[in-house]
Parts: structure tokens; sequence; C-alpha cells
């Protein structure tokens, strides 16, 4: 019997994990494969000859590996070259392919993960192998096309919605007017930032303005938009992507520089340079927010249906290689809204790789500065569900992950 | 019988409310107290005329009330006058209360909030009045004193406490040497801080380095902290502070900036600081995360035994005034360390108001840059335990708060 390799690849998410565990459940149940390793860092594992053997992994191990944050085998930003230039690259790689015995590789990444799924691809037919190549989707920016979504995504929108709704809490007990501004990820695409709307009850509108990287951001308008507000909102809060850029695409943040009070340029991410932006031509007390790493990072606030639908993205990923496929991604097709249902598929990778969905024109309001209904009706079941995890000392507790520090 | 008013005041918590819950639940029950009038907006809403009737709040309204964040009946910050200069904003709050026919407020908040709990104690025994006065502590930042420790501060610590845990692992995934510095709130008091070295664990040290505005920082020795570390961590990782302060004192933030790349001035706070102060003189890749207020908001992830205790502070207050006591703070009076026990006992107000707990200098270590056993061994308790939140299609749910938005 062949054996199999896994490795992870790009940023971190919180479901990445659940893949990685769903594949080592498939294939240690599998009748066509015997060992699963883990390949350390990434594809660069491969070419370093550094291996975790997860065949002995216990069903407890599993549980807790596909509730755990980041990337259990560690991740690499490594490009292969074209198979041109880096023949020695791929020769080495199949090598030990083939001195481990190897029948299937599974690669769980996002955008530039799938363009390695889709070279190895390549290579493998191009020299006559028979090792499958399996992508698997990962990603917190919910940008790769065919898949309705991916894994991470519904996670991290989960706990963004979760910290707009308590950060908007935390804005509304003053009686005074206020600006509370929230950087959320998205360089390219917004659809995290849109998922802050999933905060909003009917009885707190927050966000109150949502401005995704999808359309122009213009200075003045969003000025209007704040002056408008305040006075009937009292608190006017605004999700913002990271990746707003002006019509001439410029980026909407360290490039154009407000001066302080002392006259010094402020250089800043995009929610500081707006927090300076209405401090100075609205002038009422303002804060902004950078969530940072911690949307994509926080496990303790996991959507269950997301960390689901990745362990089942590993596990059929399996499935699919024994059952004769390669050059593929699994991809989750949505069947209905509501109640929500999906079908685990695979697409072949090449229609993947290297290209990106953005939100729909459609689903962001005529002025720019919402989401309509039917993004809301698309995020809803991405956030469903709770996953219990395990507490050591009041601290949430994951796997150890020595063999990545040491 | 008398009614009751009660009023939050200061920055909000994740436990303010439970103490409100706590508050409410005692009124109801007394059979000393008829009402209980929640002012809005703390003092204001007494000197505004602008109250809730929160008599009739069910069990299951004080049960949500008390896992919910932010402050139910919003806040000032309002510093009453002295006695002499304000002798009309005093007589406006009596004639309230007895226009009400109160017989004891309840006053929930910080430093602040005691400062006005002590000066309406003192009026009160000045005009001969026998209305009670009570005060209820809260502040993430820990630094009363008297109380073995502050409602409020066990959520913010457990939830820096994990995030940091979240962070440590999203930052060890790369095979690349790197700094994560994470600036956490305490302008003044480093207990915040401090709770971010519960995040490590046999397994993960991080935080590497943690330090405190107890003592003074110094930015070549913070970068040997650093290069020291790096070779053999790898990634680095540091608590800060927002408050630290250089040896005359002076806030290592905006104030002492550094140019970036283009011969800007780069001002910022703590943790943007340091980043580019690693930069520059190290060379690694690093990045700053500021938890900024979802480290006071996230209700998500109260501790149990921090709701727990704010909602007795509460309740005890109203057990304390119906013994006649007045002009108090409620407070913690730890008895055992493990396994925990504590004691809710009152002291005199105006042996607490305007005063400021530090972190004991024998609870940081000698270089400065960490925190000692016995800072764990105080810490570990306030942490414990995890609350069952309502979830709504996926987000969890709080109160209505519409009060304080329209």
């Amino acid at each position: 019997m062949k054996n199999c390799i896994v490795a992870q690849s790009g940023g971190p998410t919180v479901a990445i994990n659940a893949s990685l565990a769903g594949v080592i459940d498939g294939v240690i149940k599998s009748e066509k494969f015997d060992k699963i390793y883990g390949s350390v860092h990434g594809i660069q594992g491969v070419l370093k000859g550094e291996f975790l053997d997860l065949t002995q992994s216990s069903s407890k191990f599993i549980q807790e590996l596909a509730k755990s944050p980041a990337m259990y085998l560690g991740s690499c930003r490594f490009k292969l070259p074209n198979m041109e230039d880096g023949k020695d690259t791929y020769d080495a790689i199949f090598d030990c392919f083939e001195e481990m015995n190897i029948g299937a590789f599974f690669y769980i990444g996002g955008n530039d993960s799938m363009d390695t799924v889709d070279k190895l691809s390549q290579y493998a037919k191009k020299i006559g192998s028979d090792i499958k190549i399996a992508g698997i989707p990962k990603t917190i920016d919910n940008d790769l096309v065919v898949t309705d979504h991916t894994p991470g995504f519904g996670s991290a929108a989960k706990y963004i919605a979760t910290s707009m709704r308590e950060m908007a809490y935390d804005t509304y007990i003053y009686d005074i007017e206020s600006v509370l501004i929230v950087e959320i990820m998205g360089r390219d695409a917004g659809w995290l930032t849109a998922a802050s709307a999933l905060a909003r009850t009917e009885f707190s509108e927050a966000p109150h303005l949502i401005y995704l990287p999808e359309t122009n951001f213009d200075e003045d308008e969003f000025i209007e938009d704040i002056k408008r507000l305040l006075p009937y909102k009292k608190n006017v809060i605004v999700a913002v992507s990271e990746g707003i850029h002006d019509k001439d695409g410029n980026y909407i943040s360290a490039t154009s520089a407000v001066a302080d009070k002392f006259g010094h340029a402020q250089l800043s991410g995009t929610g500081k340079y707006l927090e300076n932006l209405v401090s100075s031509r609205v002038g009422v007390k303002v804060r902004s927010v950078e969530i940072n790493v911690l949307q994509r990072s926080a496990a303790h606030m996991a959507s269950k249906s997301d960390l689901d639908e990745a362990f089942e993205l590993g596990l059929m990923a399996v499935k699919f290689v024994e059952n004769g496929n390669s050059e593929f991604m699994t991809t989750i097709r949505r069947t209905s809204n509501e109640p929500y249902s999906y079908e685990i598929s695979h697409s072949p990778v090449i229609d993947i790789a290297n290209k990106a969905k953005s939100v729909p024109r459609e689903w962001i309001n005529e002025a720019g500065n919402d989401v309509t209904e039917d993004m809301l009706t698309y995020l809803k079941p991405l956030v469903m569900g709770e996953v219990q995890l395990s507490y050591v000392d009041g601290i949430p507790s994951y796997p150890n992950i020595n063999h990545l520090t040491s």
C-alpha cells in the first residue's frame, strides 16, 4: 500500500487544522493507503525531508486538532518555479515522493497554494507519475473561485461580527457624539468586512456604514455619511476593509498622510488614517480599532459549521483520491440557503489557482456604504454553531506544537 | 418602604452588568426596599431625571444582563464638584433622592466613581441625611486599593491570555525569525499586561517578554532582550503595557518618534512605536497588535468566577445597606489561593477613592521584563470558569439597550 503526504501553506486560519484532521482521519481509515506523513512548513518540508508521521494519531488528538488555531504543520510562502526553470526542484519533490512510496499529496491552502497544487499536477502528468495531487481550500479572505466559500472564513466572520457587536455596546455607553472605525482584513476582497453586518440586531444597527474594496472610496462622501448620521445615531460605527482605495486605485492609508496638531505627518493603517480624518473634519470623539491577526486566530470563537465543513473537505479529498481523481481542489456547492445545505464536490485546480473572487457589486448598496440583504442571506449559515473547547486553568488548551518552535 | 437608585460610571467592563444584576436582584428580594431605579448615564441621570424602573425585571432578564458587555445603564465621566463650590449640584441630587423616596444609592465604578460615592457620603453626613451611599467596584485595570481584585479584571485577563495564546500559535507557523508585540491596556498599572503570562503552556513560553509601567523601560535593554532571544526562540512574543515609560517618566509612544523609510515621522501608540524600533534596530519581520477595546468588551470570553463575584458584590451591597451600613465600597478578601476562596466584605470608601494600586515590585522579575510565580498564583483563580452565552443566528445575544441609543 502507498503512503500519503499532507501539508499546509499560506496564512493561518481557525479551520485549516480541521481540514488536516479530516485528511489524517481519512487516510487512517482508508483501505487503500498506509501511512500519513505531515510535511512541516508546507512544500518546503518535502524539499528538506522534514516530516511528522501522523498515522498513529488517536481519535482524541484528531478531535482536538480540528478545534485548534493556526497551522499544526507550519506554513511557508514558497512559490514553485515554472517547470522550465525549476526542473531540479520538481525532481527533488518527486524523488522524495518515490522514496517515501507516496500515492497522494494533499495541500491545504489558499490561492498561492492552489498554484502549487496545479504545478505539481502538471508535472506529474508530464513525467507520467500516477501520484494523485489534491488541493483543499482555506482562507479567511473567502476569495477562491468555484467553491461557494472557503474554510476559515465562517469562523473569522463569526469573530468579527461578535466583536463588532460587543464594541458597539462598548461605544453606546456615553451620552456624547462619537465615531468608532473598525479596520478589518481583506486587501482585495471585502467578504470579511461585509460579515460585520451580522452584528446588527433589531435594536442596534452597528455597523452603520460599511466600505469594501470592491468600490471606490471617496473621502468627502465618507465625511458626509458620518455628518448625516451623527445627529440622530449619536454613535456612528464604521466597518472598513484595510484595502479600500480611491478612484485611482490608491490605498486609503499610509500614502495619504494627515498632519497632526504638531504638524507631523501621521502615517498609519486605514483605520488610523480615517480616525485622523474624522477628527480633523468632523471634530467629534473618534477611535479606530484594527482587529488584526485576532480575526484569523481566535479559535475560541470558531464557527462549528465552518470547522465541520473544513473537516469534511479534508476527509472527502482522501475519498476522491481513492476513487482515482487528481489535479483537483475540493469545493463546497451550496444547494439551499434556508435550511442551509451543501454538497462537497471537487473541481479542476487549474480553474481555481491564481484567480480571485470579489464581492459581487449587486451585494453592495448603490451608495457603496453598506451591503444588501442578499449578502446577509449568503453569510448567515456560515457562522452557525459553537465549538466546545477544552479549557485548562481557564484558558483554551490546544495541541502541542513543539515541533514548530524548537 | 423606601426605594433605591443604582447607576454605573467610568469605563465599561464585561462584569459591570453582573454587579447591576446583583443589585437589582438584591433589592427585588429585599423586604426593606420597594423599587429599584436605574439612573441612566451615571449620576447625570439623577441630575436630569432619567431613570429606568428595574423593579419588574424577570429573573431571566437578570441572568442575561449579568452576562452582557459594557453598561446597561450607560456611563458618564462626571466629577462631582467640591462640596463648597457645588452646593447646587448636591442639593439637586438630594432633592431628587427625597422626591423619589430613596433610601439607598448604589454606584458601580472605578476610582473616579468612588470619589463620587465618597463625596455623596460626606454630603449626606453633613446634611444629616440617612440615605445610605454604597460603592461597588469595577475596573479592568484592577487598580483599586483594599479589595483583592476588581470585577472586570478577571474577564479581561482571560481574554488577553486566550488571545495571546492564539496569536502565539499564529506567529509560530513560519520558519523565519520574527517579533510580535502586543500592546495591552493599563496606563499606570500593569495588571492586565501581567495577565498575558497566563497564556504560557509547557510547550509555549509566549509571551517571552513582559514590560509593565511599574518599572522604567529602557529601549536599549529591550533591543538586547530581543536579540538575545531570537537565535533560539525564533519567534519572540512581547507583551507591553500602553503606559510604559522611560526613567524620566516619558511615555514610550508618540512623543518619541522614529522616522520611516521616507523620512516621515511615525507617530503612534506604544506597540507601533516598538514595532518601528525593532524593525530599524533588529531588522527582522515584526508586527504589533493593539488589543484595544476588545479586552474590556469581549463578553464572549468572560471569566465565570469574575461574573459570579461581580454579581455577589452587587447583591451584598444591598445586604450591607439593609444592615445599616453606608459610606462603603464592597470588597473581595482572598482567604486562600488553592483552593481559591474569598469573602465579600466592605470598607470605608474614603480609604479607597482617589488611590491606585500598582503591581508590587517583587511580583516583577529583577530585569523588569517578566512577572514572577507569585503573580501567576495571584492571577490564576481570577480567570477560572466559562460562561454559557445565548446565541441567536450564531452570534452572542445581549439585552436590548435601546434606551441608550435612541
